[in-house]
């Protein structure tokens, strides 16, 4: 069982009697790489990430060292063996609900239409891609869920993001903000897009920011997918 | 108990005794709408998609219609009572696991950096909006997920994807095609952004198109966030 110390914590109850290989947040490429280890040494080896773990998680990181170190690996159930081949390992990646989908039940419904998931975290992307990014998204009507928007270190991203799409978007436009969906301490609040950089905003907080249908609903951020206009309910 | 029958029939045995609602593909009104009196009659009513409602799902069109009525609804648990006003509507979304998680995690995890969802149905959307989405992008490289990708009707709407992703991609891109993700006739399949007007594809297909930095590897698929770069492994 390998991961970063606060999931670890987590399950904690879960996970009782089992080795366990917990590192720091930065150490991803070191908890993954002690995680083959085990795998190649013969031990099933699990990696847990918060939320899924293909959402801005750990899945690629693992792929990743794996294609590096040249190792064969399989999907689960592949178990034809080759006498003469380094033993292959078998790989599953488990989903879960991403912090999209929990923080989106807990506003209401604002990814019923197209969006796109973009992170404000330069430390592995340069900010220009971010940008041309942010840019297309906007101009493109989708909503937009921001990853990693802000933390102590990276504090001027998210004003600078809020600047690119104001310029696509009406200032009015509802912002959905969730912190720790479904974990304690957790905190939901819907803004205006022209009001986003006075919202509580840290490093465990996805920020919805609605297409120009979104709309607001008494505590609830929407948007819809048409039927009304359609069917003419 | 509210849903398209196929879905109803999936969940069959956890409902037993319950009443049910059941409603074919494209009577999505009419099943919200008698959820909604259900609901009002005083009665617990749960409306079934598969994946994650919030994800081009029912969601959105609870609350389109709630407020088309006028009515007054409030997250689980805010149980203030007003005597004189109508009674208040609890309404809670409870997140699942999305076709695009699912069917990412039977790929490998093509979706661990920034992506797009954008639905190629053009029965509540126009299809000018769709093109400009897929140009955005495409153009902002993007991972893409397409949902709806073609049915019996639809069925120029992929090819036309494909030219307009081309334009900006190359044709070794990789596409990973999942059907039916973890149910009866699962289907997985990589193919090239070049050949994928040869895939099979229906509408119960989740089509994921790799960004410019997204590979294969062994039988996986996935898209790094550079870490390897980063860190030099």
């Amino acid at each position: 069982m390998a991961g970063y110390t606060t999931y670890i914590d987590l399950i904690k109850p879960l996970i009782e009697g089992k080795e366990i290989i917990s590192t720091a947040m930065t150490k991803e490429v070191v908890r993954v790489e002690a995680a083959i280890e085990k795998a190649r040494a013969g031990k099933s080896c699990a990696i847990v990430s918060s939320g899924d773990p293909g959402i801005y998680a750990m899945a690629g990181l693992v792929f990743e060292t794996c294609q590096i170190k040249g190792l064969t690996i399989v999907p689960p159930g592949s178990n034809s063996k080759r006498e003469d081949a380094e033993p292959m390992l078998e790989l599953e990646v488990v989903p879960g609900i991403p912090a999209l989908c929990a923080g989106a039940s807990l506003l209401g419904a604002p990814l019923t239409h197209d969006f796109a998931a973009i992170s404000l975290s330069d430390l592995l992307t340069p900010w220009e891609l971010i940008e041309k990014r942010l840019e297309a998204a906007a101009d493109a009507d989708l909503v937009i869920v921001l990853y990693n928007p802000k933390s102590k270190k990276r504090n001027w991203q998210l004003g600078k993001a809020q600047e690119i799409i104001l310029q696509h978007r009406d200032a009015s436009t509802p912002v959905g903000i969730v912190a720790r969906a479904m974990r304690e301490g957790q905190n939901i609040e819907i803004v205006t897009l022209g009001n986003l950089h006075k919202a509580d905003v840290d490093m465990q907080t996805t920020v919805f920011i609605g297409s120009s249908t979104s709309g607001r609903y008494m505590e609830f951020m929407y948007t819809p997918r048409g039927y009304a206009k359609k069917y003419q309910i």
